[in-house]
């Protein structure tokens, strides 16, 4: 009999408890395994107090709740672990203490469900001799090696449900209405949740804009006797230069990356200065609604419930096959599995020239180039 | 100038209008085109008086709304299309005047989205000159040549979100409690319902079952301290030879065929009959619910509104480049295109040795085999 | 130091487990009580072996989640509990035992959230000298003393969203639909959920109908350029005396308690037989959906668990007064208590004349009347 | 034949086109009168040249849409009109201008929607004779003289379904999640959608609060396991002085109305500034969202689609029988009708020792104080 181990780590995601379910049902169910609970991400391997058994009456119900029972974080980086002592901050390496408690605790495979980062130390892991099996997740739907990740689906409910409460508001008054979504490198949300709410402008990073071309959208719809615009954005796009105060022009700095909502800094994050310049441009009332963690949380929708269920099969079946360091993903719409390096890459972006955006373009969708 | 027509056609579907608002917004913004708007189907081919233009402001607000405003029907094939006058029914060939009607509105092209009857009936149309373009909508997901039609995931939330409500119901109760799903020649919709809901047990038309098993599964389940059960059953199920009237067991029919839930007939349809049987056998009290229409309407979910979008676009182009004869459609995660004779075909059943049953099995739901 | 027992009754509800919250919230924080949680309404101190302690932990996360961790069944009456051995029935009385372990588990106190036939109990009980305080809670908003019961907004909300759905089914497909509501004393589902989905013909018990009345505003539509019709029916109408057959229409039985959907029988409930009569005499093709039990289940809604928590501190406020034999209630729109005798009598009926029904006469509404 | 007018101002907020529908509605079928829509509140009787009849026809669909088909303005008082030429800002009273087009457009009375601004407008032309009736709308729910407002409900449910949304990511990441409410004057909809959604400090602008207060309250879940805590904040919060900056402490100026999310102001809100001095105090990583106009937006609920329909009949009801300068309202759970000037004098606020604070604080929720 095989004990595993199952966690979650990076930001939380709709999804993550069914596929801790999933992973649990099929261990035992198909397999007649043992599978161990690890909290926190990685925090659980290097500190293993917590780590608990996870039978089948603990995943009852975890189908339909969002978030993730064994807790998660975007911190712990186990190579370079941050810790403050006496007023002092260092990076410790605690990748041989997670070797050590994944082998003292008698795991045979490890599930780890996560986004880019996490992946990229699983990959690391697994060089190092962990047994790995990677499950994709993250609401931005930017991780490599597969077409779609766990939670992007769910992201986009809320971000559309709450585009089109904002169109009647939008409608009423006669504004642009902006709304910020996730998205810092790549914009896969601003992109399907404007298509699907019925956006006339979309800003992401992967297509740089001009204001001139925003200004003729919102005009050339007011001539056409609509009075109201609405403006998907990620939050990841880069101002042009034209809009970046001078001491930025020069540099590499992106104002997003400066002034998250989550963060306490004051700075104009690059949704309110271009708020400013929207409305200066087009003299009309310009307002902003930033969806923020609204867009983590909530019950997935069927979509990722079905898929966090074969991914946490399909993530099962690799372990028992003793295929490590791979990840479950979605190729040409169908399960499959990648080497988790190629995970570990690049996120996957936007092509400017993908069949998505031309379909935008082809219904009037404004991008602002 | 081109003009081309768009009609809806078979059981109203969550998507027909954004699909509408995609075909005419790429016609006109892209291209230039004119589109007329046809009514109920080929109905308003055979007697085009209410063909009215659609211009961009008919189709502002439609992205979000479910039904269509050309109108459907599963009725009027015009190749046999049932009149009765003078007590009298008769089955009329209107097709040459679809031919000549559509030549008379001027239509370089056509695009319908339908099911497979109505793709049948664009395939024989096709053949007799009509310049078709087809796109594919069902909620039951059972077309051939396509991996996904449209309607199908925003009918899983409906059905999803009916089945949470009725978990708290089975729970608080310690019942069993049947959901009767659409899908009369395939079970994706109490498949993929069900496997996003937890339904314990999963009954299709793809795999024939047997009341023992379902009873096993009941009791495996109240020994292991879950006193409810949830059920959920695809409309088009056969029952097996045990369960049927003595008249039945001879002949093909299937009960289920005999009273759908909108007939009159007052014969017990197949859930009704499993119902008591199961009743019986397992000594629970045991509740059915039937989602019926409800699966058909209201606003698409995001998935159904890109697609709805990419599909309608794709049609355009196919219309721009004079290829006639052919169903947009998902191959291998990619909008693609299918000769229509294709969708035309059998429709597109559960394999039972299907990735996503054998990941339910993993699960443990039961199948009843 | 009081020790405080809660129990729910009767069918479920959405709110039940937020009641339990706050009762032992407000027990334990508020007056540092001892909660013991009663298992499946009476049959929990009739049989009291899996009575357990309620602490805080044990009703976190319970305010959004539908029915009731406590179980229910709306079978046992302590007074004439059906009990079958050797294939006889009989009816036992176990109210004293019901006393008797309420002392045994040392109760200073019992809050039981149920309807009409539990506050009737509840009502005899009190009566022979438990301490109760009783919790108005049922779908049905039936309740005699209060103005609102618990679950009846979640209520309107599954119902109004259905609807909506079948709305653009209706008028995609040129039909009338019916839609069959929970309500067999009193139409109040039928009532709001119609008015709140802009159903054109509303029939509920309390208002005999017509058929040439339904007839009519079906028509009436027709020629104001409507091509379809949404009737909302309560489960419990009873049918025009033209629709009965022969051998019911001397008798007082309604053929709606002949055949719910849950029960075996298939006679023809109300709604069937009306269905065919409004197909008959409008020429219209004519569909039932049956809600179900979908109603009973889900997420309270925001009223809801207000009330519910509201409810459940009044219900603890009561037992700190050492008010017994009240029920906690609604009254001008206030939270007050009324004598349990009072709930205990005919249920609540919606007034022909009562500014409700005003209402939906000015905007149009049919009544069949 | 009566002529009357409806118009619609203030902000936007769910159920303003279901009161358009049910004045029309009942306008037309029950008196036979002719509607005006007169657009964008008070502009449109300044400028009444976009004045339209309003039929049957024209209300069709809008129970279920949110927003105003009249648009709405919540900057245009005819008193004191704002206009800006030649670089000039000027007031200037259009009052006259106002009863004239009434007058020429023949309103034999005029219904209008709003909330406390608007019915402060409504009141001085009441007194220069304009014959009007108001209704109450606010999601605020702060109007003087009614119990409970249009809008208020559903924005209740905006609210609570994104506080169960970021429940799950606090519980995932062992935060402090604070959600920043809609409220200047009142914390209505932060107490109830704070009650609602469990939440675990619920801070409002008429309950002062002390920093430490709130440190307890987390530390003290910490300490009890719980490793999240929901902070339910109303806009209109004062900061303690202790957190106030020292130019600020001396005056009256509070810092939300300084940086509202529609400004383009980069100081500190009062919200970000709180998060700030928690996660001080506390240590725990500590996140704000803003639901911002979300809450003003989507589809009425049952509550608001019934209590819309209701206030519409009612306030027709009211010209019919020439009773004006009164608005209708509820009071004692009935509708009734007070005043327009008691609608204009104070908002509505909440009552620090009302039962709905003290169930609140029974069931454990800090206030801060």
């Amino acid at each position: 009999m095989r004990t595993i181990g199952i966690s979650t780590g990076g930001g939380d995601c709709p999804g993550l408890n069914a596929v801790i379910r999933a992973v649990v049902k099929a261990a035992i169910v198909n397999h007649g395994w043992r599978v161990l609970g690890i909290e926190d991400s990685f925090d659980g391997l290097i500190w293993p107090e917590k780590t608990r058994e996870l039978k089948l009456d603990d995943v009852s119900g975890l189908l339909s709740r969002g978030g993730t029972i064994l807790g998660t974080t975007n911190r712990g980086n186990p190579f370079k672990y941050k810790l403050t002592a006496d007023g002092k901050t260092q990076d410790l390496d605690y990748s041989d203490q997670v070797i050590r408690n994944a082998d003292a605790l008698g795991l045979n495979g490890l599930i780890v469900a996560g986004g880019d980062g996490t992946m990229r130390i699983c990959h690391e892991l697994a060089r190092k001799g962990l047994k790995l099996v990677g499950v994709p997740k993250t609401i931005d739907n930017d991780l490599a090696g597969t077409e779609i990740t766990l939670g992007f689906d769910t992201a986009l409910h809320t971000a559309m449900e709450a585009i089109d409460r904002i169109h009647s508001s939008a409608e009423s008054h006669h504004r642009v209405m902006m709304v910020e979504l996730m998205g810092r490198e790549a914009g896969w949300i601003a992109l399907e949740a404007g298509l699907s709410s019925g956006a006339d402008v979309i800003l992401i990073p992967e297509i740089p804009f001009k204001l001139e071309k925003i200004r003729d959208a919102v005009l050339a719809r007011e001539e056409a006797g609509k009075r109201f615009t609405i403006v998907a954005v990620a939050e990841g796009i880069s101002l042009p230069n034209e809009l970046l105060a001078p001491e930025l022009q020069a540099s590499e700095v992106r104002p997003a990356a400066l002034a998250s909502s989550s963060s306490s800094s004051v700075a104009k994050n690059a949704t309110v200065v271009l708020r400013e310049a929207i409305e200066g441009c087009t003299g009309k009332e310009t307002r902003v609604t930033v969806l923020g963690h609204t867009q983590r949380g909530g019950a997935p929708s069927p979509y990722d419930r079905v898929l966090s269920t074969r991914f946490g099969v399909a993530a099962v079946d690799l372990v028992a096959r003793n295929e490590f360091g791979k990840m479950v993903c979605v190729q040409q719409g169908q399960i499959s599995n990648v080497d988790i390096g190629v995970a570990a890459g690049q996120p996957r972006r936007v092509d400017p020239q993908c069949e998505l955006v031309r379909v935008a373009r082809s219904t009037g969708v404004c991008f602002g180039d």
